[in-house]
């Protein structure tokens, strides 16, 4: 073994952040531990806290620290408009560029079979209820063009033929990581303005 | 705010990780929080482990868990050789090489009188102190060959001009990152094999 049990413990777990190699968690670790203790201890305790405060909003799934999300509070916000959106970077990214004032549900993922996610775990059957419990007029799918993302579209629109909501559809190629610049929110602005409705054909 | 306020500060706490920029940062807090809470989990808790227990050896400032490191207790190594080396990661590949069989010193940085790292710093006058009393008779550098690397291995020699020592230097380009591939390995082989030696005037 090259270093210290608890080193090595730690390049490990570095490993289960996205698109972090062994090498880049090693490098990582004797970062943490040898230059620089005192940014460990602080992401330490920002982790802590964030995994103490932040949780799912019950109601639409946004991540928040309240019992119910901003979003949700707003009586100011346009209930009758739902957008749907695969995570909570691409909620914070249309809130950012502000051309969207209804509410939102978060997924949290799109199905897939294979790595074991089904409409459960991404709480499509209380997004149905929520359609049908409240009064949302109309469905905005923002999400990207991969075949996932359209088969979950898919599902979901199948599962609303015995509603009465509109669904319309965004295909956002750059909507990834939150963090829109310039381009990619005009696109946005633009790509909201031109949705296209889909057509549910009655059963 | 796109976030909430423990997850910005979660954001800004993975920005201290070498090579992580606001994007990858906000990826990763969002990848944690939303996705993977079990890994998150993990990383609070090896992470605190790690600060708790890893410390300097106090004799070679090797990352340990103990008193006093492995290499420092082995009384099979031979203390008369003294492997100087700028990081733990480049000490672990030199051990890993299993070429070399003495004892080290890890200066945890290179002079850089720009980023306020002075000797005091690198423990240098602790490592004049451990030549002076000590029955080291070689000091080997194993360092890369940028000028800041070059400064400080001409800085030490220039302090162990009045201590009887010889010193010899490898330069080595790929010692970085503790995982040497095989190709590495074969040339820290021959490079501790043909190391040159550095003439100390004396005073
Ligand atoms: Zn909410
Ligand atoms: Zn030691």
């Amino acid at each position: 073994m090259a270093y210290t049990p608890a080193t090595e413990e730690l390049i490990r777990a570095l490993q289960g952040l996205p698109g972090i190699g062994s090498r880049s968690a090693a490098r990582m670790a004797l970062h943490l531990l040898e230059r620089d203790t005192e940014s460990a201890q602080w992401l330490n305790n920002a982790l802590a806290e964030a995994l103490n405060k932040v949780h799912r909003c019950p109601s639409c799934r946004t991540l928040t620290e309240q019992v119910e999300c901003d979003i949700c509070q707003d009586s100011e916000r346009d209930a009758s408009s739902l957008c749907v959106v695969v995570n909570d970077a691409d909620r914070a990214a249309i809130e950012m560029s502000k051309q969207f004032q209804g509410h939102y549900f978060v997924l949290h993922g799109v199905l897939s079979p294979i790595e074991g996610v089904g409409p459960e775990q991404l709480a499509i059957f209380d997004l149905i209820d929520k359609l049908k419990n409240n009064d949302v007029s109309e469905v905005i799918f923002v999400l990207d063009d991969q075949m996932e993302s359209e088969a979950t579209v898919f599902y979901i629109t199948e599962q609303l033929k015995a509603i009465d909501v509109r669904c319309s559809r965004v295909t956002l190629m750059h909507l990834k990581n939150g963090n829109l610049d310039q381009a990619e929110s005009r696109h946005l602005v633009s790509a909201l303005t031109n949705r296209q409705e889909i057509t549910l054909e009655q059963e």
